[in-house]
Formats: C-alpha cells, structure tokens, sequence
C-alpha cells in the first residue's frame, strides 16, 4: 500500500506535460523572434565550486526565526521607497503627496508600506476604540457604530487600484519628470476587505429622496465630498483592512471608503461620517479644487471616474535597456485601467503611434483593478518611441495628447489619461517624451 | 458642452441600481433569517457633536507625508504579529518556526511582515549582488545566472498559498492548542512575480532522461529537495517579488522556488541551485524529514501534496462570539485551499458533522489558493460544534478524524487535513474540540 501511494502521487504528475515539452516549442507573442534565447551572451558556465561553497551568507547561522515578529524588506532594498517632491507639493509636508515607486511593482498588489500617500492635513493617528463612524440624513434609522459592530457585518474581499485625479498633472504642458514613479506614481493597488455600503443601508433603510451622499474623514481637514446614491448603492465599500491586514495610519486606518475606479480623495481615510440629502454639498473640495479648468475659462464639477489609462513600466526612465545587446529579446511590460470597468485589451507601438499590434494582458483582469500587459520583442539597438495604449470593456480608448488637449486644453491638472511615450535611444537610454504629433520614428 | 458632460457623468451610473434597491431585499445564505439585521441592539444614536468635533486627532495637524516612506502597521497593531512556541520549535531558535497570525488575516493575501516562517538554520542576508543560480546537471546547456538575468525573462504573477506540511501537526494525538494561530498558522499566501521555470528550460534545453529535479539553497541548510521533472515543467516557478516587492529575507530574498500546492519545504529559499538527474537524491530532508510515519512503522516518502482543507477564523479561539447577543445575525467565515487544484465547494455543520449545509465561496476563487467560504446564521444562544468539510476539483473531499487515523495512524506529523471542529458555548466561547466521532450536539 506504501509503494503504491507514492507511485500514485508521481504519477498523478502528468507525464504528458514533460513529452509535450520536448514536442513543441513555447511561442512568444512576435511571430517573427525566431532562434532566440533571453539568456543574454555573456552567461557564466556553471561553477559549482563558486556557487556551492563560497557565499559568505551560507557558511553561518542566518538570524534567528523570532528576531522580527513583524518582518521588514532586506536592508539591500532601502532605495525602493515611496518620494515626494517640492514640485508636487502644496508647500508643506503635511497637505502633501507620497508616490508609490511603480518602476519597482510587480502584478497588481501594492504592498502597504509603498501604498502612494496623499494627505491634506498629515497622517491622522486615530485611537481604534475611540472611532465612531456616524451615518445619518435621509436614512430611516440614523446609527453610530464603533468598529467591532462594524465588524459584525458580512464581509467582501476585492481588489482596487486608487489613483489620484492629478496623477500625471505635471505632464499637461509637456514632460517635466524623466520618471515613471514621479509621473505616474499616484496610484497603488490593493486587496480591500470591508462591508458593502449597500449591506449596512438594508439594515438602517434610506428615505426615497435620498439621491446624495457626503462622506467626511475624522481627521482636521475632514475632506468632505458628495458622491451620489446611485454609486453608493453600487460597489462603494467601507473597509477596515488592505493586503490582509489593518490599514495602515496613512491611508485612514481604521475605516475608509472604497469608490472603485473614482477620484482617489473620494476614497475618504479615517472615515468618520455618511449623511444622506436630496441635494450635493458643494464642498470647498468639489467647487475650488477637483474640477477640471477647461480653457474656456469654464470648469468641469463632478468629474469622478479615472478614465482608461496605461503606462509602459518596463522599460522606463528608471529601467532603461542600457544592459541589453543587440538581438536579445526583452519584454515590454505595463499597466492599464480603467475606472469604468474592466480591460478590454491594450495596444502597443514601437514607432510613436504610426502602428499598433496588440499586447497580451498577463495574469488576473478584475474591473476597477490594474491589468498588467506585455509584448515581447527583438530589439536591434535602434531608436524606438514605445507607446501603449488600453480599451476598456465600455469601450473607451486613450486619446493622443492632441486629441485630448483639443476638448480641455492645458489649464487643468487632472484626469490625465493621453497616451504616454517613452523614448528609447540606440544606447538603450528610455527618456518621458510627451510627444504631441505621433510622427515616424 | 460642459454641462452636458457632467450630466452624463451622474447618470451613466446606473439609476435603477437605486430603484431595485427599495424593490428588493438582499437575500442572505440562510432563508430562515428573516427580518433580522445585523445593527447590535445597544448601536449608539447619532451624536453629531460627539463625531464631529471631539475626537481628539481631528483638531491638530497629523504627522507629515514624508515621515515614513516605507510604512508601517498603525502603534494600535502591536499585537497582529507572528509568533513561535517551545512546543513547535527544534530547540533553539533557529531551526524553529513563526506563526502566522491567520485569526486576523482577511482574503487571500498576507502581508509580507506577518508570512510565516520556517528556518532550517536561520534567516540567510543574501547580498543580491553576489547571489547567483546554477542551473545543471541533464541540461543540454548548463548556465550560472546573476539576478539581472534572471529578471530578463518574461515575468508571470499568480497567487499561490505555501503551507507546512506540519501545519496542524500537534492535533494528530488530540487537540493542543486552544488558538487557530498555534493549530494552523504554518501557512500564508501573496501574490508571486518570476520567470516559469519552463521558460528557462526552454532556452537551456532538458536531457531526454532528466527526470528529476534537486533544489537547493544557498544558506547553511541548503534544504535538498527532489522534485519530478512534470511538475517542473507544470507551474513551478522561480521568483524575485512577493505582494509588489522583492521577497523579505525571511522568505528567501532575492530568490526562491514556487512550486504550487506541494510541501512548504520544497519552495526552496535563497535557491542556489537546480540540477537535473534520472534519479532521485534521497536527501536527508526527504529520508530522516519530511516522510509520514504510519502505525505499521513503515514510513510514507515523496509525499509533496498538500491535500484538500479548511478551517472557520471566525468563531475561532482568539475570536469567540461573547460579545454577541442571543437572536443576531453573524457571519461564519473560513478559508479551504488544496494542493491539487481549485476549491469546489465547501459545506459547514453546527451539529459536529450529523448535517451539513453548503456555504458560499466568496471573492477569487484560484488554483492552489487560499478560498474564502462564508455561511450566515442567526445564533439563538445555544451550544454548536462548528466544522468546515472541503472539496477540490479532483474531487477529494476532507476526511473525518477517524477516518484520516484509520489509514495513517497517529504516529505522523505530517499532512494533517482532516476536519476541524471548534465548540461553542452558550456564552460564546470558542473552544480547539478535535472530536474523534461526531455525535449530535
């Protein structure tokens, strides 16, 4: 019975999976790559002398299991860190912004201590057993909930980008950072865990007039913003977790809201209070800022979702092809989203935007989530102006820069969501050249 | 124009998602719930004076964004930790291991800085720089790669859970510790970036008669593990990022081996090596280590699934339902995942095994992941014997106890899957009762 077992359990393994490697070959997404390898020339032959017996780190005891009962990154790590930068901020730390160092992501879960941070009155430190979360108006039964009974309700997992209305705001009069983190870096993505908002109004009962909703942060600034019942009723969630654990301070722990695929300061931190009205608040946040300045002079006002969007993030400033020889493949690799939806598909060009040939899209592709793409191509060592561009399941696409600068002109600093362009010199150099005419490379 | 604009905005959020919402009730797993809600009786009224303008982090500025650029657990979160125990440790504590905190985890992700960990002679600090994989033995080109060119290759991303084949290992003889952490916190999950072995494979071509894999790590321990050539060519993977960042040193910074689904020991940390034979190596770990001893003294080898399992975190030890009061609505809420392929269903008893009912799988539900399963019910104050019984897509199902001891004896520590049954009391506690036949409650 023994024996039989463990041939059972090796066999269970299916045996046609080693036959059919050696039947067929693994196709990469460019017909045209032919015989080559991603091992790059200048491989080592194995040394197993070097290998088995001379890494300092192998020749002693590491450190002991309990020396972090809540671990940390490798000290080699300290340059993958969030930045801010004066530019960017409102002249102060504390009504600032963090951003997330998306050169350096992988898939499409942020890890909480990278999560981008923006605050508008610092990062409120909130006593868990003295938060009380108060929703009233127009419902039928007004409550205040402490967060174990908030707790008490069923809970839902999904996973969320936010990103920041003004992500990419500087680019709206042409590139001012050669860097990814720098210009897109106003986004992260989570796993979230909370209660539906729709869960707990079952419970408390809306009045029928209620077609508004404000949400209030605990914190000085309270960040008030109307967000209408339609949304709420749809996905908005009130989360106690990200990443499968409690929030983190800067990012509202120990309640927030979630508004998936919506401007990220609707995601309200430290979330004290839902009133219900038949009228919008038109809070300072929704009248002197959040609006999109148009060059009529006019504004656009409640502007809420983050249109379909993408950016290459391998290469990019931050991770040229200074490294590759020519004729080696390389993976062009990015992230596309959309606040209305899922990803449809997303397009990538090697010539400025003259042609576009499809990407695959890579691993999960959830609605309101970052999907990651790629392409792999055979680069010659020759000059390429590397863009992509996603289509969302509403079928939305990126506009050019011109085509989206002709409906809004150059005066706002949010939404941004024109086709971004790395330049990639025959040194492998990749440099932001927000080029308004696609023209041949 | 402008007008028009935010007009479309308001309404292309779906209005009748408002209207279904007064039409119809959201419907509960439990049909006989009735007009129960989920408000505790004590829900304070609304106290605007109190929410709005005494809390005493709303009227003071919070701490600067840039104060931590790499961020951490809020001060209240002390207590979300790892933690080890005499019982489970090798005597000191380097060949030891740290618990994941699975009673406060929520999804399927867990954060890096609370995985858990299992050293065989400490945590390695691998200087990346210096770190290097040799790739041997039955390959037609044997190569040696630095991390940069192993980041070459096309990257994939999926969320795997990894589990000790000792998680649960203290109950075989009865039930030990009254805590889910201590009885099942030998596992965690994340989201894994890396290069398919296969991939690698493909460049560097496979012996015909390679059909066995040794994996090997670069620390003092090195861990030697056999793998069969199928499964290496199925999902096995070599990865750099965990949950958006490089690996933590504890799990194996800068590389370590994924092989889904199998033995935690196998997902080989700080991998230096891979090398293909036609034979087995019968190392240590899988000689003296890592085999199931049977009652009839005879040991099971090459046992590397992890089977088909479950358990219910909420009621657990560290989470009874003392606080709550007879006649509420409460959530039973677990996790079940199998080494062999994606969970099909899982069904839940209050009544210690004589009925059961089929709970709801919640969220992603993903191959060789953790899967979340929820079941809602109205606690009428009286006594239950909560179990979770699982099946997988292969169609295995969790034994009973006695039906696991009847073929495998006491004598393992290994491989435990069998269901679990937590007692709770008509105050609520949550009570470990590994109970060996089930009887009616």
């Amino acid at each position: 019975m023994k024996n039989s077992k463990v041939v059972k359990k090796s066999s269970e393994v299916k045996e046609s999976s080693r036959r059919d490697f050696f039947k067929k070959s693994i196709l990469y997404s460019a017909s045209a790559i032919g015989a080559s390898s991603f091992l790059a020339p200048t491989s080592l032959k194995a040394n197993e002398k070097e290998i088995m017996h001379e890494a300092p780190w192998g020749t002693k005891l590491g450190d002991p299991v309990n020396k972090n009962l809540y671990g940390l990154p490798s000290v080699y790590e300290h340059n993958n860190i969030r930045r801010t930068h004066d530019l960017l901020s409102s002249g102060d730390a504390y009504a600032s912004i963090s951003m997330c160092p998306i050169h350096e992501s992988e898939g499409i879960i942020t890890p909480n201590g990278l999560f981008f941070t923006r605050n508008h009155g610092g990062t409120a430190q909130v006593d868990p057993n003295k938060w009380r979360l108060m929703i009233h108006g127009k419902v039928k039964k007004p409550i205040v909930l402490t967060l174990d009974e908030l707790k008490k309700y069923p809970s839902e997992t999904r996973i969320h980008f936010i990103e920041c209305p003004a992500n990419g705001s500087p680019e709206w009069r042409g590139p001012q950072f050669n860097s990814l983190q720098f210009m897109k870096g106003m986004m992260s993505s989570a796993q979230w865990t909370g209660v539906m908002l729709k869960t707990i109004l079952k419970d408390i009962g809306l009045e029928k007039d209620a077609v508004w909703m404000l949400a209030e942060g605990s914190d000085n600034a309270s960040n008030p913003r109307t967000i209408p019942v339609e949304k709420a009723l749809d996905d908005v969630m009130i989360v106690w977790a990200q990443n499968g654990e409690a929030l983190r301070p800067e990012q509202g722990y120990p309640v927030r809201l979630i508004v998936p695929g919506w401007e990220g300061n609707l995601n309200t931190k430290w979330l004290r209070r839902l009133e219900f009205s038949n009228k919008p608040w038109h809070s300072k946040e929704e009248t002197s800022k959040y609006t999109m300045l148009q060059e009529s002079g006019k504004a656009i006002r409640y502007f809420w979702v983050n249109e379909v969007n993408s950016v290459i993030t391998s290469p990019c400033p931050e991770k040229p092809w200074t490294h590759l020889k020519k004729g080696e493949l390389v993976e062009i690799e990015g992230l596309a989203w959309s606040g209305r939806g899922t990803i449809k598909h997303v397009d990538i060009s090697l010539d400025g935007g003259d042609n576009w040939v499809e990407a695959e899209l890579k691993g999960l592709v959830l609605p309101k989530s970052w999907t990651r793409f790629s392409y792999i191509i055979k680069w010659e060592g020759k000059p390429l102006l590397l863009a992509s561009r996603a289509t969302d399941d509403v079928g939305h696409t990126q506009p050019t820069i011109d085509e989206e600068t002709s409906k809004v002109g150059v005066e706002s600093v949010y939404h941004r969501n024109a086709i971004v362009t790395w330049e990639i010199t025959k040194k492998g150099e990749c440099n932001n050249v927000q080029i308004r005419k696609h023209k041949k490379a």
